[in-house]
């Protein structure tokens, strides 16, 4: 099975990193040059999303409302961190995106987010190409 | 068309419900080895999430938190169940899980939840196995 | 490549569309009989789902929950739309559907949602067809 692994460190309890480069280097070493890349976060507190990295403001803004955005009932889970599983159980735990030319095929502005709601932990995103899928005509 | 489909008896009106075993027996049915496994919810008042299934605390926590979400504001449509329409177009209709040596692959605390949001229903589940996609080495 | 692109008119800062008719037209075009589509929005500050088509009143109390949801803290972001980031993060960038003898494979109430976060704007969507992924027996 061709996997690619990348591991990435989080520095702080709650966060949102920019992996694009590390995605788009994953991809040339997996040689998929058309298709698409299934994005996988094999976490429970933690998820993958797409929004824009040109401003890091964005980033920083949408961090903090995720977690604003955690109602203030209470929880019964004993490690603590259920709000973590509630956000990462709405943004899901994968990303199906087009590939062409070898490049991620994304929006001007877009890149892709790792959401950290439990750090700071080392987490893991699995990179599956899906090759030969998008005709080419 | 090679389509397995589940039907999930819920029992109360918002409930998180535990679908792991039952899309892992469906691959098994599929005979799909490796590849990527698309799940799909045909309801607009239900949905498919992965979080955690070792800690059923932790899908009362999830399941609650998403009620609590909703914003008490007046809604239009007639039958009543706007915040379970809400809750599902949050959550999404499908996940795309990748499958290696015939298993789901997913991470070490992880499972696929059915997330009734106005049951008690009868629901299905849409389980189609793309095959060969995932180039093996 | 075979992609077909979507040019959509949005009409109001906020509002969800039933794009499912030309979503179906360009499975057409493309001429995809069996197998799923990836539908893929390029922006950062509108979003893809699926819910009830039926009754536009479902589309009316989405669009105003999403908005209602957005927590009431300070944003730094200088363009001010941080609240249509955060739910174009939260609804993703894209979905994967079924298709079966030419016809996207949706529940009885169910269509394609694009909901524009931040318009009126001219917005785009990806249509990119994956076929003969879904084995026929």
């Amino acid at each position: 099975m061709n996997r690619a692994t990348l591991q990435v460190r989080t520095q702080s309890p709650q966060e949102i990193l920019d992996i694009t480069p590390r995605v788009q280097a994953a991809l040339a070493d997996l040689g998929l040059a058309d298709g698409a890349v299934l994005i996988f976060c094999p976490h429970t507190t933690c998820a993958l999303t797409v929004n824009e990295v040109a401003d890091p403001d964005v980033r920083a803004d949408v961090s903090h409302a995720l977690y604003a955005l955690v109602p203030a009932i209470p929880f019964r889970h004993s490690e603590g961190n259920s709000p973590a599983h509630l956000l990462a159980a709405l943004l899901g735990p994968s990303l199906l995106l087009p590939v062409e030319g070898g490049r991620l095929c994304l929006g001007t502005w877009q890149g892709v987010y790792l959401c950290e709601f439990d750090g700071p932990r080392t987490r893991s995103v699995w990179i599956y190409p899906l090759e030969g899928q998008i005709r080419s005509q």
